[in-house]
């Protein structure tokens, strides 16, 4: 029932590729496409970053609709990411239309050193872009002792209001990572729908069928097919509280820095063209200025042992604190390497071949 | 599926009571179990309020339960509610062991206060108590062209860890209000489980069955006798992922703050004696540090009506925001009063009859 689950199918002949092999290929591809050299690194290490976390489906799998977009010319090659507006307890960040995974750095750097004085940070991102794995960012926060959090827009629209079925709402996910001391970090990153767009994406590219209950059609029918899933509507967690809970997010990471939501959303996987004005908003909270941080590590333990050593429900093997699965991925595929299925290869070599840089 | 749906069953024979009527009626029996005047008063308004919008399980329906803890010796009847640390963008407020709503409006003055300086605001509670209603504290931003959030550890564990079925996780609800202009405006106030404790207690007082998923026993069967549901397990929205959202909301409203979490929550249904030291965190957001307000507030209604106006999935009426259900029950008891059923009146007389005041 809720085993170790990495996104992909468990697939025995995908090969391994060490880390560094992986950013240094994914660093070539964007910067055969004009991206300047440190920020070609820079996504490409978010990117390798998303992958070793297990975040499959927003790693190196993101990297043909990345290339897409830049030669599209929807992403602005040498963008100034800038602080238009600054207090001591907030920021609001125009990212000139960067890569999304630029501005969500910046952002989170300029969070973490202003929470380090404030206690907490809160940043507004507008014209930002699709940043690949929360989590990513969220993590930053971990090693500073600062709880680290992201929200963002979904960079397309594939949920409908709770009732409706008119395709206006993304996924508009959140990550939290709260660092612990001896047991794994503490760490969520959610689409509010009952699946991410990208998870039905590396089922589509495997042919594996969807669970019931991730996507519906118009007559509110359960669609199974994976391949099928563009002309359905994801389902939000809990009905009208995941509906509530996106909303919130919406108005939150979008309107509130003038950035898009709803029907201005521009859909990243089917229009390369258009500049999208993705929001997100981004918060460090430093530890320190609320507890002793050992204290509060200490504490998190204590309550995540409490959890994991509670009786089991019949047919569950183990109880995981959220995060334990991406941390215990992420220490496997460091020692050993990021599994690259036959399909996605495919994929990363036929980007490669593309833009004339030597593939995997 | 989703018309208005009042907590309360609807009970043509409830009596409608005024506001204010209601209020003095709560505050003369806060004032009978010995609080201070203002303190009666604050806390029987904070519950009148909650009783307007809706939330019928977080309003008078708790005084029994308020009036037994103070005589339990559990609530401090004269505390002196601090902030004890403050940063230009964070504040650690000490509640001294006070009924929480009078900790929860102290909070989210002080949250306003320095959002309106500092564009937001965190706050952290601790040595606090059950506040009732959250969406009452949310929205009290809402007229400052603010944006009120509030998150909770629940007041009693009734959950259990994702795949377990140890009761160690509460409901752990947030509640999040979003000024518009002329729409209603977007308030979530909901439970991290799929249904709240309170949703449960109107239910079984009124002798009504639960809906299957609400709870569930040790064995992962549904039970829906909601007389029963206090030996079940309540289930969290999309699984694992409401338990994330449970865990982050517990760690970031209890243990940053040095409140309880996880087995030292002590059960206030149950346990009249023990102090709970009871955690929030409550945060405050200037929308005019981020945009113009009148903008901000354009777009809100923009997105509203786009998804109000979506196409509807067969067998549904109507699509809502969220809040327009609670601030459409909000109107109709501000002009008719607030219904109180037999049952609910019987309550409320008893306790009044156990004070020595005069009942309703």
């Amino acid at each position: 029932m809720i085993d170790v689950s990495p996104e992909f199918p468990v697939d025995e002949s995908a090969i391994r590729i060490p880390y560094d092999q992986l950013k240094d290929f994914m660093t070539s591809v964007f910067k055969a496409v004009e991206l300047p050299d440190a920020d070609a690194e820079g996504v490409a290490t978010a990117m390798a970053d998303g992958d070793l976390l297990g975040k499959d489906s927003h790693g190196c799998i993101r990297v043909p609709m990345y290339v897409k977009r830049i030669k599209g010319g929807s992403i602005n090659r040498t963008p100034e990411i800038r602080t238009i507006k600054q207090t001591p307890a907030m920021a609001l960040v125009d990212g000139d239309n960067a890569m999304g995974h630029l501005v969500a750095r910046y952002s989170m750097d300029l969070a973490m050193d202003m929470a380090a004085k404030s206690g907490i940070a809160w940043i507004g991102l507008q014209h930002s872009n699709h940043a690949g794995a929360a989590a990513v960012y969220a993590s930053m926060a971990l090693e500073r002792d600062q709880i680290g959090i992201i929200a963002c827009v979904g960079s397309a629209n594939h949920a409908a209001p709770y009732g409706g079925s008119d395709i206006l709402v993304g996924t508009n996910p959140i990550a939290v990572a709260i660092p612990a001391a001896e047991e794994p970090p503490v760490v969520i990153d959610m689409a509010t729908t009952n699946s991410s767009l990208g998870k039905i994406m590396v089922k589509a590219m495997h042919g594996e069928p969807m669970p019931e209950g991730w996507v519906i059609d118009a007559m509110g029918e359960a669609i199974t097919d994976s391949a099928e899933a563009d002309n359905g509507i994801l389902t939000h967690i809990g009905g009208a509280k995941g509906f509530g809970l996106s909303m919130v997010i919406g108005f939150l990471a979008g309107t509130l820095n003038g950035a898009a939501f709803g029907s201005d959303v521009i859909h990243i996987g089917e229009d390369p063209h258009s500049v999208t004005n993705t929001g997100q908003f981004i918060m460090a909270i430093d530890v320190g200025h609320f507890i002793d941080p050992g204290l509060f590590k200490g504490n998190v333990d204590r309550i995540s042992r409490e959890m994991t050593g509670s009786a089991k429900l019949p047919g569950v093997s183990e109880i995981r604190m959220p995060g334990t699965n991406s941390w215990r991925i992420y220490q496997d595929r460091k020692a050993n390497g990021i599994p690259i299925t036959k399909p996605l290869l495919q994929r990363l070599n036929a980007a490669a071949d593309e833009v004339g840089v030597t593939g995997l």
